[in-house]
């Protein structure tokens, strides 16, 4: 596997781990100038970013992966585009959600990323 | 509407005409160090990707799409971050095929934009 796919892979491990188990922990990935689209509504700043994913009106969910995709961008190949297929259950819920989701991640200077852009999107069948 | 989102929807309209008129002539939306995943598969640059896209294994189709988030993206907002859901519509088939597709756009000196990265996945029920 190449690198950047170990490092998409890590990532995308914590932040829906990070999601399904203490979604407040999400705040580490955000920064100030961070954008989320969440279907179709915009939030910028990890505040607000947060603020929405706190509040989405469900209190337990599991992610379950379907495909990662990674490719390098940005100036020298610094920066990471993820891209994520999978299912989204809600705890009630008899069927679970498909959903696709990107990310853009920067390099930070410890060596690590935030998301500079995030975009969810579910997929209704 | 935003300027970025007029700038997207121009884009995504072009595109998936071009996809489904012309296909050999998206290569004028790519350069040499663009990429796309297809369904896992990486190809770089633009003779290798047109390649793809004019080999695959159906003549005709139509795109419909359901829905385009766009967010500015890199250094001073000079990118745009393109992401697209909708149905693909292949002659003969009885059921469209839904899919997903993320595009990163970087400007051009002549004003106008070209696909630094490209990802595209199916959505399998």
């Amino acid at each position: 596997m190449e690198q950047s796919e170990q490092v998409a892979k890590a990532f995308v491990d914590h932040y829906y781990t990070t999601f399904d188990t203490n979604r407040a922990g999400l705040s580490n990935l955000y920064q100030e100038n961070s954008m989320l689209s969440f279907e179709g509504q915009k939030f910028l700043g990890g505040q607000n970013i947060v603020g929405k994913l706190t509040s989405l009106p469900f209190e337990q969910c599991k992610h379950s992966i379907t495909t990662i995709d990674c490719q390098l961008s940005g100036p020298n190949g610094t920066t990471l585009i993820v891209f994520v297929s999978g299912n989204l259950q809600l705890a009630g819920e008899q069927h679970p959600l498909k959903f696709s989701q990107m990310f853009y991640l920067l390099p930070t200077p410890q060596g690590s990323f935030y998301v500079q852009n995030d975009i969810f999107r579910l997929n209704y069948a």
